[in-house]
Parts: structure tokens; C-alpha cells; sequence
């Protein structure tokens, strides 16, 4: 990705204030992880205890592929698994965050399939996975597995009547994807809430859409955009 | 409209920062549009790459109606055509408006038309055209003709599970317009999820509050006030 | 009411601010009004063009039961005889407040009356009026008449796909009435998209707990803590 | 709990402002409780008359289980049996609250149970009791008793078309508490309200997420994150 660590620290720190502006929190809960610049067998990663928007260039941890904490003092979230198994199997993701946003929780425990009702919908056309082999926290090696191999080759994952996970070769691509994730699965519930919807578009033109709004370029301008907003504001 | 290219830029700056206020925010997605005072076969428009809230004189775009840039160094938006094409077939409009508010494409969506449940909803009584070719970007002249067709001589259309288009005489109607647009689908989304609705007024009851609430004057007075409220809180 | 004139337009005031904070804005829309303390044909009245929280010393009109202007330079709000015709015909009435809160307006659309689903819903248990004589905005005698009507004896009436209007002794009790009524609404629009509800209690316990919350105190208490709030943030 | 009057008065105030910050507010009404740290049979309570975020050192009520006032100068809130009524029964329980959240309201008025289609419906998992016996204010003795009885061993009780009351071994448990029902309940309504929903979990993978969300060192550092964010904001 061509950035430092201190570029990439840096960007986490902004990205978990972006995500609490968005109403990405959940207390302390959620969390982002990084590759580091030199090693990908390694990655930063928020740590416990605090909350998203509490991310500083000191208590960001660094750790390996089996989850051990190589780097830092701060505690280490127990659900470190879901990153190191996602780093280990998709070599092409560079950052990956899990957040508990409500209506993808909703859209998890219904019996539906994220439909492309809007164009954020179409981002996760045919690319969404869904985790459900259990509602509980992620502790093990052998459930990060799992939920990496739910996710397979998509940008995010489901993690039913739990969560949600984005992943992307970028922090901008991860974390603009899981607010476009949240605002999908919003606008999908209000549709269906109030009763039937019309056809969808054929799945050339909606896999047309999907192509021309994944191109990294534009998830840094909309990233960048938000680090701007919250900046201005504190 | 009697305004100067000054008076314009700075309406668009403001309207920009209401519009967020309000909600109609999507990233640096969204754009909007006026016609130079001298010359209607050139309009002003927000450039690509920033917040609605981050318009400045300095980086408005002075486009012509094949949509290409004839003053300003920023990047265009590539939707240009939405504008172009509007600005070519409506000679009364203005001012042109495209957003991604989530009640609007929840009800574009549905199989339903915009009802009116709520004197906002009785602004576009036979009012609202709907684009239904694509979800996709309109990227091409020929797409934003789809759309201005789609428009009719209306206030608005509803692009299917993509957004909505206002459009008006000047930058507060088609401002205003887009709010209460997105006002009228969240009463009626809300009110169609909780059941069947109560029967609607007579036809000409509301058409008669149409016209009543279609006032060149009123648009402006309620605009003035959002941007005194933005100034508040700046 | 023992208030002086310059005590109740210091409370119209703040009554605007609370609204606004509480989501009863509409563009500069909606109005309140309070009876004079020595005339009780005479009222005191949001003047047109600004909004709910931008109402002053100075631009508060005078106004007869007539509906013309008595005293103030600024514009009068079209529907005028919505508090007029109510001051006529309800000696006990010294507030009337009209705006346009979404549930209240979608409950007004739908076939379902409001019921106690929750404590401010047992406020209006039997004492919610409706008016559905027209969308239209009440611009005569004769319309303010009918909505005088449908109000009857009770604290509000619900003006059909258009707003509410509230009444009270007190501006508190008013504000604080409108506030309450929009939570009843959205409690019992939820409840209802969600499906079937539970039986609700009997009259006779609803009636009672509509006696304990109806003290003109408790109303004092509670608009009172609602301007310490806007005063501290502003 | 080791912590000295000073030390929980300072967090009963700041637990006052999170519940605002939460949402958790209405009007002055709602109400927090705290055991004294060297007699179980009185308790710290939230005065009548002010927002829970007017909480003061100087304003607490001291209160014993007869729900009598022993040390203090403000009004009582005429609910306070409530919580002397479970505290004479529930050794283990040193804080008691009790707000008026929307979307908890608009469960208890259903027909439905609430349930895991969430993480913090899991903790609520066959720990949620129902109080319904009457939609009035909880002003005796006896009815403060018929709220502890619904409440049983659990950490809950939603109060029917009223309320709802959390309790715990410190005031992080049951602010933090409150604010995950009203987050379960809000998923729950969503779900429902799009539609039938997918079959949970099994009850026992749901109660293993239940044991490891309920330890009492999370509750305490999320709500000290929320404190620090109620701080950093004042």
C-alpha cells in the first residue's frame, strides 16, 4: 500500500472515530485491524477496553498470525480470530473490521438475502457471505476459520444475529464498506417492512453497478471525505 | 432569478451545508446545479471528490449543457448528464438536485407511488416521475436524457433503488423540494408498515393544497431559515 | 394564569427552542399561541417566515379572535384561525400549538385510532380528536371552526395528513402534550409494523393513570427541566 | 462494592448523563438507585423535578426500604417503590433503574417475547420478566412488590405499556444493561416488522454467549468508556 506504519496508525486512529460518527459503536465493542507495511504475517489492531474513537498512535497492538500480541501492553480483544484467520487465507485483504450495526443484525436473523434495493445494495450483490454456525463471540482459531471461510471471496460476511464484517485492501475500502453495508441493510428492512417490492434490476446491470462502485479510488475520496467531517468537529 | 454569479456560488455553498444538515448527505455522493445568470447554456456545479458541506467558491465547476467543464480545475462529477440533460429539455428549471435519501429509495423501491399521506406527499401529486432503466450511474447523454424524460414537466423523479432528482425555478424550491421529498416517503414508509391506510383525500382537495404549498415565495422563506440555522451552528 | 405579558413571551420563546430540539420543527412551520394575560380575547402569536426557535421579544403579533393582527409589524401565519376559533369556544384553553410530527401524521393516515401502547398514550385515551375535513392549510373561519370541533373538549386533535395541535392552560402543558403525543404515535407505529399487539388494560385502569399524568404541575416540571436543557446548550 | 458514598454518588451522576446521552431520557422522568455502602437497608436515589442528567452530589435522596426519605431536602419520585421493594428482596441487587425506552415500551405492548436475534438479546435470554398487572405509575407498596416478584431472579423486567426496570450488582451493570435492551428490543422490532424471521440458535449456544457477556469487569469498562464520552463532550 506503499504507507508507513505511522501513516497506517494513523488512519486506524481516524477510521474508528469515522466509524462512532456513523453510529458504528457499540461501547467498546468492534474492532479494526491493520496489516503492517513490512510483515504480512503481522497486523495492528485496536485494543480492549476502549472505544473505537479511543484509538491512539500508543495503545494500538501488534499482532501475529496465530493471534499472540508481539507488540504493545494494552489487553487484546478475545475476538482476535476473526483477523488473524482472514489475513491468513486472503492475502489480497489488508484491513478488516467486525461492528455490530443494527440493521445488518436484523437483515442477519431475518430469512432474506441482502438485495440490491439500493446501490449500496449492489456493492454486496452475489459478495456477501453469512456466518452461522453460532451466536457467540469468535474466541478460537477454529471459529475465525469459520467466518473466513463464510466470508470466502467477498467483502464482508454476515456473522448471524451477531454482527457484520468488511474486509478490503484498503482501511478507506473497509470502513466505507461497512457503513455502505449498515445503510443497504437499512433501507432494505424499511422496503420490506412496508410491504411487497417491485422486480429488481437484471443481474448484469446490477453486477455492472457493482464493478464501477468497488474501485478503490473512490473509497479513499469518500474515507478521506469523513476524516475531514470528524476533524472539523473536534 | 436577478441574482449575480456571486449571489449563486454562495446559495450553492449554503445549500451544501443544509443539505448535510438535513440529512441528504451519502459520502461526497450527491451534486447540485445552477444555471449561470448570463448565459442559460452554462451551469455551476459542485465538483467531484467532496462533501456536499465543502462546496467554496473557489471549486465550483462552470459546465455547459454537453457537459463539459468550460471554467474550474476540479474533478466533474461523472453523473453530469443528469444535469445537462434536464437543464436542455427544461428551460424553467434552474436549479437541479440529485441525492440518496434512504426513505426515498426505500419507496422507489416498493411497488407503490408516492401517496398523499402528509401535505409534503401532496407536493408531488402527480407530481413524481419514476426512472426505472438502469440502478446504475447516469454516465451518458443519453441516460440523463432517460432521466429528464422520466422527470416530465414534474419537480422531481425517483431513480429506482438509486435516489431521487428535484428540480425548480431556483436553488431554495428544488432545495426544499428534496427535504420534503424525503419527509413524504419516511411518513409513508412508517405508515404502510404499520397497515392499511385510511382513505386518501379527493383528487382536487389536493391538488388544491399542491398549488397552495407550490409558491416560489414560501420555498425561499423556508430555505433562508435553513441556511440561518447552519450559520448558527458555525 | 398570573403571568405577565412580558413572562409569557419570555416562555413563547423558549417554547419555540424546546420544540425545535425536539424534533417538532418543520422548516419555519408550525405555530403557537398564547391568550394575553389581561384580555382573554386577545392572543399572542408566532409571527410567519421564521422558525419555531427564532421567535423574539419583537416579533411576537397580537392578535384578536378574529384573526387580525392588533399589535406587531411582522407577517401572520395563514392558519391564524386555528387558535382563534379554539380560544372562542374553550374558555379553559390559554395555549394552542399546531405543527407536523411524522408519527403523529402517519397514525392520522392510518384506519387506527391512538391507543395506551404506553403512558403518553394513556394521556389521549379518549380525548384525541380528528379532523378530516380536508388536507388543505386552515385558512378560514369556518375551517378553524371545524377543527374547534373535531378538538371538542380534548388536549389534541389530530389533523388528518397534515399535523397535530395540542391546547392546554399552560404553554407547559401544551409543548409538553405535543412532545408526548408524537412518542405515543411512534411507540404505536412500531409496535404495529412489528405485528399484532397484546390486549391492552382495561378503561378503567388507562383513565386513572390519564388522571395521575394530567396534573398541570407535572406539565410545569417537565417543560421547565426541557428549557434548562436548550439554555445549557446554548 | 469496596466504593465510598462519594465515589457512587459521582457515578450515579455520571450515570445520569450517559442515560441522556443514551437516549434513555423523558423528561425528568425515570429514575436510578444505589444502595449506601455501609447499610443495605437505605439507598441513594434520583430526586423528583430533574432530568437524570441534573443529578447532583447535593440533590440525592437518601432512602430507606420503607421508601421514606431519611436524608435530603428534594422531592421523592412518588415510583420510588420500585426500588425499595427489590431491594428488600434481591440481596445480591445494589442498583436499581428504571426508564421509558420506545422500543422496549413497544415490545412489552406485544405479543411477543423478547429474543436472541441479537447479542444483547442473549442476555436477556430466559432472563427477562413481564410485569403487566396495570399500565399505572408504581406508587405503593404492594405494587413495587408485584414489579420485584415480575422481576424474580433476572436482571430485568419490562413493565407493560410503561417501562422497563434494570438491576444490578453496580450501577455499570444496570446502566449498561438498560442501554442492551433497548438495543435488542430496537433489532427485534426491525426483524419483525421486515418479516419472518430465521430460526435462533439453540437455547444452548445462546445461554454460553449469555455466561460470557454477563461478567461484571465488562459491564464496568463500558461504562466507564461511556462516562469518558459523556465527559469529553461536557
Amino acid at each position: 500500500m506503499g504507507l508507513t506504519t505511522a501513516d497506517l496508525k494513523e488512519q486506524m486512529l481516524w477510521a474508528g472515530k469515522v466509524l462512532v460518527e456513523c453510529g458504528q459503536d457499540d461501547f467498546t465493542r468492534g474492532h479494526i485491524s491493520v496489516r503492517t507495511p513490512d510483515d504480512p504475517s503481522l497486523f495492528f489492531m485496536k485494543p480492549h477496553s476502549v472505544g473505537l474513537d479511543e484509538i491512539t498512535l500508543e495503545n494500538i497492538l501488534t499482532i501475529n498470525l496465530d493471534g499472540d500480541v508481539v507488540a504493545g501492553t494494552a489487553r487484546r480483544h478475545s475476538e482476535v480470530y476473526i483477523h488473524s484467520e482472514i489475513f491468513k487465507v486472503r492475502p489480497d485483504v489488508h484491513c478488516v473490521l467486525h461492528t455490530h450495526p443494527p440493521y445488518a443484525i436484523a437483515l442477519s436473523a431475518s430469512k432474506r438475502p441482502l438485495l440490491a434495493y439500493s446501490q449500496p445494495g449492489a456493492l454486496f450483490h452475489n459478495a456477501l457471505g453469512i456466518y452461522d454456525d453460532t451466536i457467540n463471540l469468535i474466541r478460537s482459531e477454529a471459529m475465525g476459520a469459520g467466518v473466513a471461510k463464510a466470508l470466502g471471496p467477498h467483502r464482508a460476511v454476515l456473522l448471524k444475529n451477531h454482527g457484520a464484517v468488511t474486509v478490503g485492501a484498503t482501511i478507506a475500502e473497509t470502513v466505507v464498506g461497512m457503513i455502505m453495508l449498515e445503510n443497504a441493510a437499512m433501507i432494505q428492512m424499511i422496503t420490506e417492512a412496508a410491504g411487497e417490492a417491485r422486480p429488481l434490476f437484471p443481474d448484469a446491470d446490477i453486477e455492472k453497478l457493482k464493478n464501477d462502485i468497488s474501485r478503490l479510488e473512490q473509497f479513499g475520496i469518500n474515507f478521506d471525505y469523513l476524516v475531514r467531517r470528524v476533524r472539523r468537529k473536534s
